[in-house]
């Protein structure tokens, strides 16, 4: 894992990243990412929100020919609740796309990530598409820009880049600090790889992978309008790996990414893991999973590096999946707390001082097991998101 | 509704509020109320998490007859995951009482709350028993004190008392800070009355009005293992009103009593209302106003008294009920800031600086309705819930 590459560390992929003046504090906000080929093999995920931005509509609609040719990605602005208008925004965006790299428009997907409910400044978008065609580059340096380009408030890029010993390689980037339940959630993702893989095997990957990488990460249960991974691959490597050997290491960069989503979520202070065993079905175990994740009251013990186990309980009893509290145990960073239904080693023996904590639960009912990532509810979350209009 | 009555407004009841020494502050923290009856009929309603207490799975059994003649209440510890020794504790509880007022166990409900995970010190709770009973009133003073000792992170005693012209009254106290999503939520309420009802009907009444006053407050999704309403009916008024009117006036205390709770929750600064219309059903409504009263980036907007309308068409967009964007209308506090899928005034039209923020959601697809009651999430919430274990 090498997280100084990204996007243009497989071959046939050039980026860039640059300030159209979408954002009024005159930050990065436009990336553009192209797929050089020879291959233009392509999938994408989306939101599950009934409420969907522009761009979310348009690039899954482009995705049914599973081919991009590129992808254009703008923060400052979720194009999200503007109407047909925004639609239009969104399409006259890839047109742009379109035409300086000399492809269709069928052939860009869009992004687009920020404040809900207000159209974009196309004026400035359209220039911006412009200039980043004029910056595109196949650099280390491009890539990290196209990065950059598409935070929010992201405190830092986060990119990752793994070479296969077969010689191909895969890379990406992603954005996402708050409203971060991607399920498919204004989370963007873009993976490139030069591996020789065709769209619909891309397509059955990429869902495979994201269901157990990024919808298992729920920060706040805010599964956003905007939600997007995108995978593009160029074949640039002439390599056909098989396919297993290709979704593991796509599971790998994905699963890297997820860490530093969560690693650079609103407020964070802790990383936290929770593990659900002995649920009946995975599903259940998700879903169990997720109800503690999503507590408030969970959220603000760990911030509080409190043990407080009874919270946990109380969470995993109104879940809505099987919970037998006989047979219910919990354990927090090694250590059991509640076994069978009663208290096990007093909660001071748990040390939650450090920064990452590990919560297993167990139903002790049936084989489903899963685990979702999440973070605490801190002093920090509220204040940025009491400011921050998003 | 006067709020300088409570349990003891209605004839033939008597309560004790006293200090057993269960808190280790001091405060009091173990409440008596008793029926004389004539009538002893009595309905309740209990958690639906999957995790009960043992007070919950003891009061559930003996209200199965449909009769109480008491109901012991106490605060600093919740009896919640303590297994068969926990069921113990509760039972002998339940025979203390019985002894002193020379009943049957089976006639005494049992309530508790606080910090889940620990055993009561039984001896104190005991000897408390002893103490409440020979402080049984039926004064307005003895009323407070009962309400007054149920308080875990409550700021102030919430109790109301409402007199009917046909010579018959309804009165009753809640408890409840946190962990509030009553579904039945450590909520603690006991309603009396001295209207003469029999219990099948005070069951179907106490129903009714749960599943629209109680279970529609939900401050942070956290429906506890211990919630609990009660409702006693002494008869000592000699009148049987019709049922519609019985029901009309129990319906009025309990949302009394809810909104108390609301105005009290932990860290409340907005008092918020979400209104739901037009969906396919009534369940419909209450559950995306219930994703909207949970949504953390809603609840953060509000504190920081931004009407960042986006935020509530993601949370809208996400509950599991039929949406369609392009339908969807948003108002709050009678400003209209989304309609027909297009932003209409702009957000600074609205006024979010008072305490009370009134949210209309339109989804203009059916007849359903609800409202759901919740409060912000600010800075006071996630210090007390971090430095509080309960």
């Amino acid at each position: 894992m090498n997280r100084n590459k990204g996007v243009t560390g497989p071959k046939g992929f050039k980026a860039a990243g640059i300030a159209a003046g979408i954002k009024d504090s005159g930050a990065p906000d436009l990336a553009l990412v192209v797929n050089e080929g020879p291959g233009q093999a392509a999938a994408g995920v989306f939101t599950t929100n009934q409420v969907k931005a522009a761009p979310v509509l348009w690039s899954q609609q482009v995705l049914k020919e599973r081919r991009l040719r590129a992808v254009v990605l703008n923060s400052g602005g979720a194009n999200a609740c503007t109407g047909p208008e925004g639609f239009q925004d969104t399409h006259a965006t890839a047109e742009r796309v379109a035409e300086v790299l000399g492809v269709g428009a069928i052939e860009v997907a869009v992004c687009s990530t920020g404040l809900i409910g207000e159209r974009l400044p196309m004026d400035n978008v359209l220039a911006g598409v412009d200039k980043a065609a004029q910056e595109l580059a196949g650099t280390d340096r491009a890539g990290l820009d196209a990065a950059t380009a598409v935070m929010t408030t992201d405190t830092r890029p986060k990119q990752v880049w793994q070479e296969h010993p077969g010689g191909w390689s895969v890379g990406g980037f992603v954005k996402g600090a708050g409203m971060l339940s991607p399920n498919m959630a204004t989370m963007l993702s873009v993976i490139t790889t030069d591996a020789v893989v065709d769209g619909d095997a891309l397509d059955a990957a990429l869902r495979r992978v994201t269901a157990r990488t990024y919808d298992r990460l729920d920060v706040d249960g805010g599964t956003s309008t905007n939600d997007t991974v995108l995978v593009l691959a160029s074949g640039a490597s002439g390599v056909a790996p098989a396919p297993e050997e290709f979704e593991s290491v796509l599971h790998a960069v994905a699963q890297d990414l997820v860490k530093q989503l969560q690693g650079d979520a609103e407020g964070v202070t802790k990383e936290v893991s929770i593990t659900v065993n002995g649920a009946l079905s995975e599903a259940e175990a998700v879903v169990v999973a997720k109800t503690v994740a999503e507590d408030n009251l969970v959220k603000t013990a760990l911030f509080g590096s409190d043990p407080n186990w009874g919270r946990i309980a109380m969470a995993v009893g109104r879940a809505p999946a099987t919970v037998d509290q006989h047979r219910l145990g919990i354990a927090i960073n090694g250590v059991t707390l509640f076994a069978d239904g009663h208290k096990a080693a007093d909660r001071s023996a748990a040390d939650l001082s450090g920064r990452d904590v590990d919560i297993v639960v167990d139903l002790n009912l049936g084989d489903g097991a899963a685990t979702v990532l999440t973070t605490d509810l801190s002093h920090a979350y509220v204040e940025e998101n009491s400011a921050y209009s998003s």
